[in-house]
């Protein structure tokens, strides 16, 4: 439990409020709605979009009933009302900005911070402009993605999906079955110097090694623990190599 | 730029290369390489789009450049041949994954090393289906953005959006030689497919594969990327299984 409560957790998300300020295209707010949905944030808000048909748009896969629920808002500032936070997106580095700038992943550990305490808005504004200095003024500082200068503005649908991810990255540590994988069950070592004896019996067959040559086998184990096999790999391996050393007609006491 | 230059740089992002695999809507494409140029990634490469037009997509404000000189493909096998490390990316939690899952931010370590020593392919699936186990086949690992379960399938736009957001993102990588060790030097997917190609004759020669099961084919290419060899025991294993070949008489174009 010590663990999980350092990340965030559903109860925290439903504090939070995407507003999308002035959005033109209604497929952008679809797209939004579906990365919400991806990352479990269900309130959506919008404020005057261009076009009032956009709880139709087709983007939003999988997130209709999210879009459907999306609250709308004449102006940020009702938008904004009930949160105790309110943080701006921007993409370029605006020479007019008059707020405290944050890095993505600086200001989203503030937001999961609040979310604790409560409801926090995280703006977006219009593909064309992004927030206006009016809709700015009601945010208490204003976030960026740490997108190249020369080509910073994203993709409206785009943004949402990384800002989220990156305050709910990091939620739930994977178990760690996952995220061992292939070492998780190592072969034993007499399973991998079976495997060993019967490649050096098939290439010793081939022709490929000359017996004698003692360096040959020790240059074939350390190639074979390099492999660093688990154990179900080993014994198809060795179950492989059983039968190419039974077609070569090698010895059945090396081989078999 | 000062701020990427921290993390990762220029050179290391040049070595990346996302791959969209049998895209059906030249839109994500064109989303897609949109989201590269904001991040910086710069080379595009497409195998098998359902439009042959996509490069006229829209969606790709100001990636027009780098959408017109993305590399075109037939098959996965070529798409990443000159790449060392291969990640496929997967949204659901799939029962049949062969491969070891790695949580998005785990993968993009491993990744941000390997991107000093060599060429990395990043690849995403169909809309409709995700990568088949065949194009999977040729993955070294799998990665997966922590979407929730019962919604985990992003927008292809979004999720190349999130990946590339999480390499450019946080600290510094270890270099590359103290974390890795073994994968130092890797070989090359050209390489790698070309001693699968071999083991596969060998094998078939032998009677241990029925070469008419696509299963047996995909089944190996999984196996022998878990070896994650470097090029020069690539090299050893080559010559071991074309001397084996040649003593079962294999076939020259296969084995030779």
């Amino acid at each position: 439990m010590k663990v999980l409560h350092r990340f965030i957790s559903m109860t925290d998300l439903d504090h939070l409020r995407v507003v999308l300020v002035a959005t033109r295209n209604p497929l952008n707010i679809g797209a939004a709605a579906r990365a919400m949905s991806n990352f479990d944030v269900r309130r959506l808000r919008v404020v005057n979009p261009y076009d009032a048909a956009f709880r139709e748009a087709r983007s939003a896969v999988g997130a209709s009933e999210l879009l459907a629920k999306a609250e709308q808002y004449e102006n940020v500032a009702e938008a904004v009302a009930d949160c105790k936070l309110v943080v701006g997106t921007t993409a370029a580095k605006r020479r007019d900005l008059q707020h405290r700038l944050l890095r993505l992943d600086e200001g989203a550990r503030t937001i999961k911070r609040q979310l604790k305490a409560g409801r926090v808005a995280l703006l977006f504004g219009s593909e064309r402009y992004g927030l206006s200095n009016e809709e700015m003024s009601h945010c208490h500082w204003v976030m960026r993605i740490p997108t190249r200068e020369e080509h910073a503005s994203m993709n409206l649908g785009q943004a949402v999906a990384v800002c989220l991810y990156e305050l709910v990255r990091g939620k739930k540590a994977a178990p760690a079955k996952t995220a061992l994988g292939k070492k998780d069950k190592a072969a034993t070592s007499r399973e991998v110097e079976r495997l060993t004896q019967v490649l050096f019996e098939v290439l010793r067959v081939s022709g490929y090694v000359n017996p004698r040559a003692a360096a040959a086998e020790e240059k074939l184990r350390r190639l074979v623990r390099r492999m660093e096999l688990n154990a179900s790999d080993t014994e198809v391996w060795l179950g492989m190599l059983r039968q190419v050393a039974w077609k070569l007609g090698a010895n059945e006491k090396n081989g078999g």
